[in-house]
């Protein structure tokens, strides 16, 4: 197999040079053919996220000497990656990336991206424990209460609000959200602050395209979603180190910083106080935090920590959604950024799609001013707790060694193994296990010890024990 | 007021220079001093989008060498654009245009945009009379049918699809729109051929991502939500003359074309047969044709020409929506492109928003299945036709000199004037008697004839007869 080592530090803009970018071990080659061993390399670091859409390969010439290669074989495996899709030769602007090997997040491209980490999965039939992290228990959507609120907005809807709207959203759901924000997250906005927007995704988009700073500052571990949506958009995303407190603050050179402080994704810790200061007083000087506020509402033990736009509304960009209360399918979120950025962030709103669908955005609103929001959450709070309680007593006892963390809130736990096997070996075996589970080094941008990621929400209590006694079986105690 | 002159050259990626961008004519400036003076002339050519988001300014030095003014006026105005939010200064990449004056196309905006175009309108609730192009009648949207369909849909839906979906859109969907399109448009597309995108104006915001080639043919006259959609993705959107037969294929010197073939905006005209084959022709050249088929599905006379994207799929991004049919209030739309641009749009639609909300994609796959929505059709164009009579009759009587052109299909018509005063007056003059209408050189590139256009779905046959009276009142016979 090849590997790819190294920092890789890609220019946005120019070429990347050829020693920043794959530190190919020649010796890994002969067995496949020089073409294929530097075809798969360059795949695979597209495919990682670590070569992103928009950046421009470096000259064959450049590469083949670097590699010490025939120019011949670079321009092979670039012709290759243009046959795939995934590159495009542009006159005078040499080879640009694309695309990505395949497009993410669809159930079935579950199972791809994890081939491309080399995980031999079973076949999909194979598998009937899924814990992939970040999934509500989407047979709990609130139909019954979505069809009546949907029902009372068409009783009442006016011809305004199916014209085109206010691209920032509906006046009704944005004065709902900023005073929901406000009681349960301690969000400071009005109204016209609140951006409606398709998911945090969406969110981080239109931060990516309109950002004055290319470099931006993400968790490691982290959201590896997040990472590669701000990378689509040019922004050059780097690791900085999460402990048990979180983000190591004092380890920030750029000027933005996106964070999960309520419920790190994917450790689970909380942004400790101190840590917290030190954050607000780091952004007081003119810096940005991107605030990924994605499951603090599903806290079990104490009050969820407050939101950090709170505290600082002018120095932090908030961004929330409903993929974790009701379902991603809603496609449904929210960003409240600094008033100064407010018209550039609109506009791009404005231009990517004219604002959100009317429709789904009236019946949430009104679920939130009928109280049904509330008293759904509660109910998949109050269940969510159950399985997550089933999940940690199955996990004593059938992996007493492995560490939990993250425990307190959100639809996910981590696990901490052991022993030095990487975990994407012990994710690999999982599966063979009929357990689906994230690997921690998949969410990782620098190396560290293995871990495993695994979802409770969507699993009842048996299901999740069942899932626990199996991963005993295959890693040992 | 400063005038911006001769054909705008601005090379993407790199910054323009000074003497393809602006050229103004100093004689111009003394009264308001020369930094204004510059500053308009900028502000001017962004609020037109002749300079889009994302250009670089040219060196202050060149432009200040070029126009012959001291270097310190260039920095000033340059600086006076940055402190209205309109370009921003990053190290070592110069001035570059990050956003437009306003945000566009709400309710509220659309006053503001006239005001731009020097209207001064009377207060908006003096207008009691909106016939403005693009509106479909909303209180006809079907509300029970919709509720219906909705219902059937979450007895059914499956946790599967509340999940991150397809970013291409639900298989139930993409299915039905692919028989549907085949049906009524002559489209020839598989069901993953069709990308469910926010409405048109998301169609053109992934295709702007996206192409390879950065000069575009636009229609002139043409829509200008179109153009500004495309400008602001870093396409120059260039002027191509429309005459009695469409497009003037001609005169096409890109490579690529958006056009409204099937029912032009806002001529009206439909593209002619000799027209429509050199302009597969031209395609076949490995060019693109951008077919928007706003408004096709709404004939009244005959069958509605087929769409150009049946006679070639290879060379045509076929978009529509039901924005004309339902409401512009859904953004749900199709996107139908050559198979070789399918991974990168996917891969551009991943990155904007992960894909659609998914249950109006799944109301909307039902009302296709029941017929519902073919019903809701119906219904609406007979309504329409009534409407387009009644507003053609009171023409007639009230404006016998004006030319009434495209009549055939859609939501709107244009009156083209007998005199020569400017078209922006004459909507003035109608906005101060209560009826607002675009005038036509609002969609021109390049200035031509007066005309007016008359948006006649959504108000009943008696406002619109009311509407006429006013008109001619205001403007003569």
């Amino acid at each position: 197999m090849v590997r790819v080592e190294g920092p890789i530090r890609v220019r946005p803009g120019g070429p990347i040079s050829g020693s920043d970018f794959l530190q190919l071990r020649p010796g890994d080659a002969p067995a496949k053919g020089l073409t294929t061993w530097l075809t798969d390399g360059l795949r695979a670091a597209v495919a990682a996220g670590r070569l992103t859409t928009g950046t421009r390969l470096p000259p064959t010439r450049l590469l083949a000497a670097e590699l010490d290669v025939s120019r011949g074989v670079v321009v092979d495996a670039y012709q290759r990656l243009i046959d795939e899709g995934l590159a495009a030769a542009r006159t005078g602007a040499g080879t640009t990336i694309i695309a990505r090997p395949q497009v993410r997040d669809t159930p079935s491209d579950r199972r791809r991206s994890l081939d491309t980490l080399r995980l031999p999965l079973p076949p999909a039939d194979g598998i009937d424990l899924d814990l992939s992290p970040g999934v509500p228990d989407l047979s709990a959507f609130p139909r019954t209460a979505w069809l009546r609120a949907e029902r009372a907005v068409l009783d009442e809807i006016t011809a305004a609000d199916l014209g085109y709207g206010d691209p920032g959203g509906t006046p009704r759901l944005r004065a709902e959200l900023a005073g929901w924000l406000a009681r349960t997250r301690g969000v400071r906005a009005e109204p016209d602050d609140v951006i409606v927007v398709n998911g945090v995704a969406q969110a981080l988009a239109l931060l990516g395209q309109t950002l004055r700073t290319r470099r931006i500052a993400v968790e490691d571990p982290g959201s590896r979603g997040a990472r590669d949506q701000l990378a689509h958009w040019g922004v050059r995303p780097e690791p900085v180190p999460v402990d048990a407190e979180g983000l190591v603050v004092g380890a920030l050179t750029q000027d933005a910083a996106v964070l999960t402080p309520a419920h790190q994704f994917p450790t689970g810790v909380v942004l400790g106080p101190a840590r917290r200061r030190a954050l607000l007083s780091w952004a007081a000087e003119g810096r940005l935090i991107i605030e990924d506020d994605y499951d603090a509402e599903h806290r079990y033990d104490r009050a969820p920590v407050a939101a950090l736009q709170g505290s600082a509304p002018d120095h932090v960009a908030y961004a929330g959604s409903v993929s974790k209360s009701l379902a991603p399918g809603m496609r449904l979120g929210w960003l409240i950024a600094p008033r100064r950025m407010q018209p550039e962030l609109l506009a791009a709103k404005h231009d990517s799609d004219l604002g959100n669908p009317a429709l789904p955005q009236l019946v949430l609103a009104r679920l939130l001013a009928t109280g049904d929001y509330e008293r759904h959450l509660r109910t998949v709070r109050t269940r969510q707790r159950r399985r997550r309680d089933a999940l940690l007593g199955a996990l004593a006892r059938h992996l007493p060694r492995a560490r939990v963390m993250g425990v307190a809130a959100g639809l996910h736990l981590l696990i901490m193994m052991a022993g030095d096997e990487p975990d994407i070996a012990l994710a690999q075996r999982a599966a063979a296990a009929g357990v689906l589970v994230h690997p921690l080094s998949w969410h990782r941008m620098t190396p560290g010890p293995p871990g495993l990621i695994l979802g409770y929400a969507a699993n009842p209590p048996d299901r999740l024990a069942e899932a626990a006694r199996r991963l005993g079986q295959v890693m040992g105690p």
